[in-house]
């Protein structure tokens, strides 16, 4: 009988009672639903039952985490004691109405708003997500390339992040980033001078503008864009809320682009989450004498991150520009040309698993695209002679790329 | 009864005749060796035969051309016109005596000083190369890079240059240039400045400092390092004849670094040649604001040229470090340990083929091995998995690599 607003007031006093990335809070979300999670945790935090009592009730139920076996017994003991020192007075009704007060909202999986991408997350999606600002996530996130770089900025990178977020939002593509100074800064500001939406992570609470001097740029994003976080309101930005904050940049956006950072800059770790979740990666170039650009170059180096020096490199590593091949609604094939005859039609399922593996920008390794496509090398490989043949992928030295157009 | 003297003297008159880069010259002579065709040529240039009569005489003669299958009739006929109509009142001999009296010689495959790694060219190889300068050319040239760039460098791009060299004269490593303004002087001058030979490969004679008001610098490489032109003496430098020296800067380098280059720069003429032979191309990034760069980014962008912004990084590039594993001599293999157990040992001739195939440094995919090794794809993967249960090679995301110590 958990209803949809008991729901919403559960998981924020989840977000409040774990921290961002708890993979173990959100599994135990995930087999017994959010409502009961609480129960559980505040059973404990009010010594109605122990932790031990707790686990075992949910090894008897048998429809929990037991069931799911998603949660070790062990562990699951020690974090429901972790998380029941951590539910104070203020319930989730509480962060609701305040965040209400101030405009925002807290957005839930199934929301029509929910961002759907940052499910590709997995155990590590966030729980909710507290948004304030004018645009609605889900659609503003249909397009979007996160630009990040270091707070260190020089000049140059200042200037190219604020000439590729112009040239983005011109474009219809969302600039996210996390509001920090330097590179974000610069990216935000070129978006909304260019009059579109801009969304920035946040790794404190929306009620927090941080870092404060960069308050009139947060009252600027929130007349078009989003401001969001999945910490409660009030909570403090620090170190690991922003290594956690970068997942949820990487995940949201199609690209994430590192304009200029050092050589141990926080912008890599937003790098090492998008190619977790097989994002692209891309950096610009700088001055080998500059000390903020040694981790751009170094990404490139390591072959992590495609060198980009303007919005249509950019541009061109977005795959999704080509439909999908299984577009069911059959209007978005760019491959059915005028004469009707599409060579897709003519491919086996095997070869167009392996078809929709591959990326047009981006060659891969016939093993890569194996492990993509769930097929056996000797499988992938005739699957790739076959798309080879037939004009839609081809073979290049550095691997096998899909065809934009087919070629006979 | 062809002395090295004739052969020489035939040689340089040969070089005079054709341009550098004729194939078709080429194989003539490999076919019936520099006397006999420059016999044929001259016969013909003076009267004594018709071009057709030297073609028939060649036909018939069975042990020629025509045995080698290397010459189609019809274009022998036109390249023998072509060729005797450049033959004038010097000979070979006057060339010989001019180069020697500046102190300079005439170097033929077969000479201790031939550098070895210009047969790579294949038919594309020069005949003979006119040298001048102190170094030994197939010494100077066992580890050498190649530094070019824009004449129209960029003070920062002169400065990567320069310091690029600097380093890499440190590490032994011969500097290898064009003598061109911009990139190309900075490199040889920074290689000089560190009393390290260089080597510029010229368009036009050894005779002809081009350009000339780099008089100086050529006067300061021939002290330690040697200048080099396939071109006969007294000859000017063209856009051709340019172009194709470029294949001679790149078939002399392990690596080829762009420093600068525009988006229609001749040094991306000497990347393409780089590329055909198989040698690693790198680039140095720079602001994509310079028009001087625009030219380097693409080769990275394009994943043509690995992204490079030290010495450190290029030095890196240089697969030969690995001693091959066919090294008759036994001492060079760096897998043979103190343990004496030497996991190539175990390998099959398939295996071994494949593994000497791989790179460390540059991932290959399987189906890129399974070319350079010559073998099918299905033969490749399973020498590939052996290598890799072996651990002396493993397929990150990227592609395939050798391991330079064995892993288990």
């Amino acid at each position: 009988m958990s209803t949809n607003d008991e729901v919403r007031t559960a998981i924020a006093a989840l977000l409040r009672i774990g921290e961002p990335g708890d993979g173990l809070l959100r599994r135990l979300v995930d087999d017994i639903g959010p409502v009961a999670a609480l129960a559980i945790i505040t059973a404990v935090a009010g010594g109605q039952s122990s932790s031990d009592e707790a686990v075992a009730g949910l090894a008897s139920n048998g429809t929990g985490a037991t069931a799911g076996g998603a949660v070790a017994h062990g562990e699951l003991g020690g974090a429901i004691e972790r998380w029941s020192m951590r539910v104070d007075d203020e319930d989730g009704g509480g962060d609701l109405d305040k965040v209400a007060r101030l405009g925002g909202r807290l957005i839930i999986h199934g929301d029509a708003e929910w961002p759907s991408m940052l499910d590709d997350l997995g155990p590590a999606a966030p729980l909710g997500l507290w948004v304030r600002g004018a645009a609605e996530l889900g659609v503003v996130l249909t397009r979007a390339v996160a630009v990040v770089g270091a707070r260190a900025a020089s000049n140059y990178g200042t200037k190219c992040a604020s000439d590729l977020a112009w040239d983005l939002a011109s474009r219809g593509i969302t600039v996210v980033s996390g509001g920090a100074f330097g590179i974000d800064a610069a990216a935000h500001r070129a978006a909304i001078a260019r009059e579109a939406p801009t969304v920035a992570f946040m790794a404190g609470g929306v009620d927090r503008f941080y870092p404060a001097a960069n308050a009139d740029l947060f009252e600027q994003i929130l007349a078009t864009g989003a401001i969001v976080s999945e910490t409660a309101p009030g909570m403090t930005p620090m170190r690991h809320r922003f290594l956690l904050r970068n997942r949820l940049i990487a995940a949201s956006a199609q690209v994430s682009v590192i304009v200029e950072a050092g050589w141990r800059s926080g912008a890599l770790n937003t790098a090492r989450h998008a190619l977790e979740l097989s994002r692209q990666v891309a950096a610009f170039p700088g001055s080998v004498y500059s000390a903020s650009s040694t981790g751009a170059h170094r990404l490139v180096r390591e072959h992590e991150a495609e060198l980009v020096t303007c919005c249509d490199d950019v541009v061109a590593l977005i795959d999704d520009e080509a439909p999908t091949l299984f577009d069911t609604t059959g209007s978005g094939n760019a491959w059915a040309g005028s004469e009707g005859v599409d060579p897709v039609d003519d491919l086996d399922e095997r070869e167009k698993i392996c078809l929709n593996a591959l990326s047009a920008t981006k060659a891969l390794d016939a093993g890569t695209a194996a492990a993509r496509a769930g097929l056996t090398i000797a499988d992938a490989l005739s699957a790739l002679s076959a798309l080879d043949l037939a004009g839609l992928a081809e073979r290049r030295d550095s691997g096998w790329v899909k065809l934009r157009k087919p070629q006979r």
